[in-house]
């Protein structure tokens, strides 16, 4: 897709810039915000769980996520290579009064200001075992 | 350790060098040359598995590890964010005639040309599911 990267609109903020607004996002558990960045066609692999296709897909799983309180992605390191983002975080995400921490890593493909691929890393079970009662 | 810094010896590879050196290192299995990338006071932590401080810790355990009988890293993507180093790796370890599948992140914080910290993230249960019996 290199003739429509070449004709991305300028006002689209670069890879790096998207994943920080898509976290500042999170961070106002905002999400219409959230979903304006997520490209038609996304592919969402959060961890070891079955990856997810398609935008009403992504929606309806981040939507009954949790249902969170609050949510702060705190970005420890933040590096682009061509399109792709990477990061490493600290999600703190309080479910039911409690605050769950998740140290994680994830990977943004950015295109004409939209995440076309998110795949995040993190061990499932330590996550979990965090969840209230 | 500013004045440490800009003193490094002008023949270190940067960052994103070290890191592929390491990995071509374990490409080969060549734990003299893995260990040597390693500072003396490295902290390496190793998805939700107790963290590890100094080279002797370090080293025992990754030479303790598998024992694989075959090893490569597969740099999906890589980039910088200062001295750190952020990687998405599909890492390919056989081990008793079976070739284990592990997708992981990691994080190498690297200064005058040694890894100082590394910090990888994969869900545990994933890998061990896949050791043979």
């Amino acid at each position: 897709m290199s003739s429509a990267r070449a004709t991305a609109h300028p006002a689209h903020p670069g890879p790096a810039a998207t994943v920080r607004a898509f976290a500042s996002a999170w961070d106002r558990l905002d999400f219409e915000a959230i979903l304006a960045w997520l490209a038609p066609g996304i592919r969402y692999e959060n961890g070891p769980l079955p990856p997810l296709v398609g935008h009403a897909a992504v929606a309806a799983y981040l939507q009954g996520a949790g249902p969170f309180e609050a949510c702060r992605w705190e970005l420890v390191a933040i590096a682009e290579d061509g399109t792709r983002v990477l990061t490493e975080r600290v999600d703190h995400l309080r479910v039911r009064g409690t605050t769950i921490r998740l140290p994680v890593m994830g990977v943004f493909d950015v295109q004409q200001g939209l995440i076309h691929h998110w795949r995040d890393y993190f061990d499932l079970a330590a996550y979990r075992a965090q969840w209230p009662a």
